[in-house]
């Protein structure tokens, strides 16, 4: 597996434009594209909140009921949630829209939205938009950069990232985008991501490498806590690398869910550090749990907790808020029993065992948490188990953010 | 029932002190004494976090296996948290020393204590501090106030109330004090709540009506999600208002269930309001929902959640946020059925129903999200059950606070 330049539009045959449609947003890009020459095998997960947005409603129709899809339509600005009837028609009209547009059926065209809850879309320029990106649309990097962009809200850079790997002699490409930064504590889905490939890969086998890859990537990401009503990740297939269809499991799988699982890693953990006010990806890692359920708990815990994330924003070595966000996970184990370091940079110093603070320097300690990229490892000396959790500091910014969002 | 000045030296035979220690804190009040005359019946709840600071284990024991109580040590600056043996053996010297200058067995003396996580107490400055409460203990209202701010981290404000009460004729006196205001999420107890009562009453009973009473009270609270390692609850009644004993369900229990509830509501919602950086409470009320355990899980999510907590510091009547963490509180029901009003001040309006935004006028919405109570009313349609909980904003100086506590 080789990564390379590029994102959505890196895999044959997928074209994708990001335009200014003045949705909510003004004078930038705010909907994108993404489309393939061919009919694709489409999977996504979705939000487990109650409250789901109208397009995630339209995508898991089109996912379970549609035989293929070819085009996602996406706006930031606007979530299209809590929209009721007017809401679901918009979906329709967009889709319909980006039919006749591409000449694809209504119901090949996914679409997502991102932004403001409970506001209408102004369906005038979210078709007129459609339009814009209708013609825009090309195969080039540029073309990817410029969607990665348009999907945006309060994230301060785009997110892509685009790989080739060989299954059955042939090379395969996929690629992906997403974007965050606010609302983010996905179950079973993230905010909006979407991934592209021209491996050849049944519907079957697709949607379960995402459920299966998303319990240890999107999932185990948190940027507050507040799981979003619009999480949607996407996966589209065409087939064009014309390797063998995997249609089981095998070492063709085993090598696709591989490539997925690093694509999805890397967006996951672009979008924990581009958290809303982040200063630095904070990544927990606990290691010899007693299951790999506990071990995600743990670690999800602890990127989780107010104070923690506080702490590492002023770098203050405030490791037994670690230990109490463990103690209240749900997990249960023994604190006299728990190894807990901090990792950054290339430093790393043992900071608790034996159930009390290690003689470690609190100079060095504020170093390490000084990095852009903070790690604390637990071991928990219980089993084999491990998992990774990604997230951010709690800066003033979050609080700026999100104190002023719709104004 | 009738609110009356005072705390936990309002009913008969309790004495407290608050005194200079210097366990931590300079130049400030950091220990308690709490001092019945005579021998308690005592109940408590404690943290379920799996670290349990050692105050907790000892209060425990001492609260299922030693007859009666009749003295409690506090201090603030030291949590007592993650110390191993040390931690233990700290409580037990705690407990000596104290029963030696109460003239009273050290399985009755209860401990407590709150702060920074990891640091072993000074046991010559907690010995030394124990020595100054025994001599200035008194149950004056002062001698409570002066515990009551003795126990404070970094509360703003002190917490305490008093009620009296009938119960078989005669008058019975039930006081408390509690303090926050971060790491409070309390699950089945709160951070530091005291209450001393002179009723007469069984431990069985007592126990009972406490843990009751937690549920809809110090459980519905929530600064900031994280649920501490030192989270205790005790109460003391010395029956020396010599009604006739409560030993069983009836009018006397429910006449003290009730009074109890007002007290720790009382003292909950205090706390609440003074959460660490709050500008002001932020109360949920749940209606109409299918079941209890369903209002107070919705209820608690939205109090809970960072962005809905960033809009009302920012007075944005982001609503969409309210919806989104209902959604994602576990609990189901059909957002098309929901109804959200605000409340503040005088004010009420009606937010959003039928799925969608209702006609309201966001300079309204604004003036009352301005209020220093604000209380978000919904009604879910679907049954009888209703719970409130409450929380507070999310502001700059909780972060300020947290990014910085330890120096």
């Amino acid at each position: 597996m080789k990564q390379i330049e590029g994102g959505i539009t890196a895999a044959k045959g997928f074209q994708a434009a990001g335009i200014e449609a003045a949705v909510k947003y003004q004078n930038r890009k705010d909907m994108a594209l993404i489309y393939s020459e061919v009919p694709c095998a489409a999977a996504g997960t979705f939000t487990t909140n109650v409250v789901k947005a109208a397009p995630v409603l339209w995508d898991k129709k089109i996912v379970e009921e549609s035989t293929y899809a070819q085009a996602v339509v996406v706006n930031s600005g606007i979530a299209n949630a809590c929209t009721g009837r007017q809401g679901m028609d918009c979906c329709q009209a967009e889709a319909q829209c980006a039919g006749e547009c591409l000449g694809i059926p209504a119901d090949s065209v996914l679409v997502a939205s991102t932004g403001v809850i409970g506001m209408q879309l102004p369906l005038d320029r979210i078709t007129e938009g459609i339009g814009k990106l209708a013609q825009a649309k090309s195969d080039t990097p540029e073309a990817g950069a410029d969607a990665a962009r348009a999907i945006m809200t309060t994230d301060t850079v785009p997110k892509e990232i685009a790989v080739t790997f060989e299954i059955s002699g042939k090379t395969v490409t996929l690629g992906g985008m997403c974007k965050g930064s606010g609302m983010i504590h996905p179950n079973m889905c993230t905010m909006l991501g979407f991934l592209t490939t021209d491996a050849k890969i049944s519907r079957q086998m697709l949607q379960k490498a995402l459920r299966e890859d998303v319990v240890d990537s999107f999932n185990m990401i948190s940027v507050d806590g507040d799981t979003s009503t619009n999480d949607t990740l996407l996966i589209l297939a065409n087939g064009l690398a014309e390797n063998e269809e995997i249609a089981s499991e095998g070492a063709g799988y085993d090598t696709f869910r591989e490539a997925l699982h690093f694509v999805t890693t890397y967006l996951a953990r672009k979008m924990a550090g581009d958290g809303e006010g982040a200063t630095a990806l904070f990544e927990t890692k606990v290691i010899g749990a007693a299951s790999k359920e506990d071990a995600r708990i743990l670690a999800k815990s602890v990127i989780c907790s107010s104070l923690t994330k506080a702490a590492i924003f002023g770098h203050d070595a405030n490791w037994g808020r670690i230990l109490c966000a463990l103690g209240y996970s749900g997990a249960q184990f023994d604190p006299e029993n728990v190894d807990l370091y901090f990792r950054g940079g290339s430093s790393e110093i043992h900071i608790y065992g034996n159930g009390t603070a290690c003689g470690y320097s609190e100079e060095e300690a504020t170093k390490i948490l000084s990095e852009p990229e903070v790690c604390v490892l637990v071991n928990m000396h219980m089993g084999e188990a491990e998992a990774t959790a990604w997230g951010c500091d709690l800066s003033y910014d979050y609080v700026k953010i999100n104190a002023d969002y719709r104004s």
